[in-house]
């Protein structure tokens, strides 16, 4: 039986997969027939955009994280106060690591959205989103300067000349597309009003450029309404949809648009792809992971003569210098490498994510970003100090908020569960349990860290490293754990055995039902 | 009839993700029965192992190149010659960049070959490749540590542990999927001789581990033989394949190993994923392509007090310093981004990846990781100096090798194309022109350039923006250019035509027959 079932989960995965290739074989079929009707002319090879949006992923990644780099470079003197100098790093480098990544995570979720009407590329196509990813990884450095120079017009000139081109050369792209329509999209290739959709989307793509060359106007004039602008382009979407939101709760309406419109509506249920959610996380947990090896590789080699002046030729007694970034270094791996596991095990049985889950994703990764640099921390201050304790329950919370992020995004799914979720971990399914268990683990630990740390702040470094050590154990016997839970459960509300069986086989029939259907 | 090849090309790439689906689809049916059979205790959750080895990926790409980054932070003093610094940094630290890129494409070389045998994965082998990945990522260090001190046993034993427990790991996931066998590849898993595979495997990955064992011990009595231990652990598999096939080619005997048997045979024909070569190398060229926004991002915000002190409050003249670095990242970028859109073209004709295929594109791999500090020194000397001059030849000779290795994967595959390439680019298909000038621009033009160089050194500077501005829109005329030199070629051979049409018609009947047959 669990044979079996396990089967499905495998066999799940590879149906709907096989299902995508065949209904796109079949486009690709009667795209065939509507080609050789409608166009004659030579145009170069159509290829699959799957390794162009992969590489786009992990460029878009790299830049997203890349902003932590100054906060973690920031030397903290070791007299000095940890509360006064997060409040001095927490005014802009940290501002501006968490607005990059919110604004590269804009400009990435347009780019999923561009290239989920544009399905396949040539060559032309793979050359100008080079071009634009170029100008991406170069948003950054125009929003530094802007947090370092405010009141200077040089930086948001910057910032919208590269918004201008980016959404010239995307529109670029569409009108290509809209050319070519063998490289829609199937479901736009074969409707009818085309021309409709085309409008829809340049309305939407140059609603930016035009927004940003008022931005760079006003600049010159009254900057305050420069930003106010900036702030209008990325939040106003949100806001509308908000506010029709309401309105529809308010009324009681319920207005359920067909998928086919859900496409670029910003609507929190519009489909967002899995495949490149999966990359774009990818990438900025394996970034993340490295990041202190990074530093480590490259700062913490002692120098020759060093060694042989102040140690007296001891490699060891050196190196044991850079302990504490050794130790740092293996507990976020550890951490980041862990909270991954979860993120995999979690969208293995996501059938299909919504740009709302990604949100929740995307404040998540944020908070992983800040993880190496938190546990830098932990290890930087004498022990016992009032420092170390702050550093180490800051690192708790960082955790506890990158977890709790995830858990967010299971709960999102449940909420539509049908649409979103594998059978398995519904309610009621059988793998329901275990999930809950592995993406309520992180978030329950480092709670209970948080406060054992309030309570026993002189052992706070020892419940920390106890912590560190014990999870990866938890995620090992995990099964076990859950499994031995869950029958506690039944033995506590045992009057209600009768009634919970008869539950129980409902629920162990329902997936097999669902994947017949 | 362009339509219509065009969309062979997509269907043809369908078609065989279909089929490969559908030949896993076929196995995990037929594992159904058997493992309803043989087994009946519950195990935990299978997964198909496709993200975790996309993580993997990531995580060694970003490894394999970070030993570049103390490179490339290597000051060079204006006024110092080139050639002297350039010698004192190729004696160590490009060296330790060279090996490490090496010795980290070795363990992924080992990674891809175990998990083609591991096909599906748990949760306690996704826990354990953690482990496993985190014992990888320290290697760049321990190697670092090697090259600073040579002569002290702590670095070499380092390595050494790292390596025995990442044998020992591997291991123990083998020994775990051989006791599970519906983790197995589905030829291992149908095969009668499954105690023969997994003997051969363990034997082959517990080498490594022996090896390094006795490597460890020696550094103690005697150093050098360790290092030419670690050397053998490396080198002997590839030392042993060559004499083999030196020894067949003597003796001429041709002995063709069936496909079953090339798994863990070091054959330079053994197949190697191309999916993971593929997420690998975008892993490389998206660090690489970003190396340089890295350190602007970090290093050229100008200072606030500075930019009112020194440049009386001009943020743009402040900025104009940095100049150089902008344009060496801008310059950088395009030219990885170029030849990463090389590289993807040239898989997306690549139907099989073989070991030695591997091995060249790991050769330009390695070039490209150097590529963003050639440019970067371009950038840095007074105009027309001598240095500068090396430095343009310098980034022109990378470049040029870079493009030749993958050019050289090309020919690797065209010596065996009924296997490794689609049948357009085939000998006499019909991308096949265009997929060779694509190959042969880059090499092509950084060749031009370097002679054009020695020749009028005083204007190399303008030279080689020139290439540089050049080359874009030679990618995006490329097809058209071929088809004129195409043209050209055939009035120049005039009067060859009649037979040449009579080859030409039957060159463009092939790839319809082998796409039916």
């Amino acid at each position: 039986m669990a044979e079996k079932e396990e089967n499905e989960i495998i066999e799940h995965h590879v149906s709907e997969e096989m299902e995508k290739k065949r209904s796109r074989t079949r486009d690709s079929h009667s795209f065939l027939e509507s080609a050789t009707i409608s166009e004659k002319e030579g145009h170069s090879s159509t290829q699959s955009s799957h390794r162009l949006l992969a590489y786009s992923d992990a460029l878009i990644s790299i830049i997203a994280t890349i902003m932590i780099l100054p906060v973690a470079h920031t030397k903290i003197e070791p007299d000095q106060e940890l509360q006064e100098s997060l409040q001095q790093l927490l005014t802009t480098k940290i501002a501006v690591y968490l607005m990059t990544f919110l604004i590269v995570t804009v400009a990435w979720a347009a780019h999923i959205r561009l290239f989920q009407v544009i399905e396949r590329i040539d060559d032309f196509l793979a050359l100008l989103n080079l071009a634009c990813m170029m100008l991406i990884t170069f948003l950054p450095y125009t929003f530094s300067l802007m947090a370092t120079f405010p009141e200077v017009p040089l930086g948001i000139l910057l910032f919208c000349a590269c918004a201008i081109v980016i959404g010239l050369i995307q529109a670029v792209i569409v009108i290509y597309g809209f050319g070519h329509p063998y490289l829609l999209n199937d479901h736009i290739q074969i409707s009818e009003n085309q021309t409709f959709y085309k409008r829809h989307i340049l309305k939407i793509i140059l609603r930016v450029p035009a927004f940003c060359f008022f931005a760079g106007i006003f600049s010159f004039i009254f900057f305050p309404l420069s930003y106010v602008l900036l702030a209008l382009v990325i939040f106003l979407p949100y806001i509308t949809q908000s506010l029709k939101w309401c309105g529809n709760k308010i009324v009681g309406r319920q207005e359920e648009l067909p998928e086919s419109m859900l496409l670029y509506s910003y609507h929190p249920s519009e489909p967002l792809s899995k495949e490149r959610v999966e990359a774009f996380t990818d990438g900025v947990y394996a970034i993340v992971a490295t990041l202190l090896i990074l530093d480590i590789c490259e700062d913490n080699v002692p120098d020759r003569n060093e060694v042989k002046e102040k140690y007296q030729g001891s490699l060891i007694a050196a190196l044991s210098e850079f302990g504490p970034e050794f130790l740092a270094y293996f507990g976020s791996f550890v951490t980041v490498g862990l909270l991954w596991f979860v993120h995999h095990s979690l969208f293995l049985h996501v059938t299909k994510a919504t740009r709302f889950m990604g949100l929740l994703n995307t404040f998540s990764l944020a908070c992983v970003g800040g993880l190496p640099l938190a546990y830098q921390l932990t290890h930087e201050f004498t022990k016992n100090s009032r420092n170390e304790l702050e550093a180490i329950q800051i690192s708790c919370v960082i955790i506890f908020f990158a977890g709790i992020f995830q858990l967010a995004i299971w709960v999102t799914a449940l909420f539509n569960e049908r649409e979103t979720l594998h059978p398995y971990v519904r309610y009621g399914g059988r793998e329901h349990a275990f999930m809950f268990a592995k993406l309520a683990l992180y978030p329950s630990v480092t709670l209970t860290t948080f406060f054992l740390t309030c309570i026993l702040s002189k052992f706070s470094a020892q419940i920390f490293h106890l912590m560190q050590i014990v999870v990866p154990f938890a995620f090992l016997a995990l099964r076990v754990l859950v499994s031995v839970a869950l029958s506690l459960l039944k033995l506590v509300f045992r009057p209600a055995k009768p009634m919970h069986n008869a539950l129980e086989e409902d629920e162990s029939r329902l997936p097999f039902n669902d994947v017949v259907s």
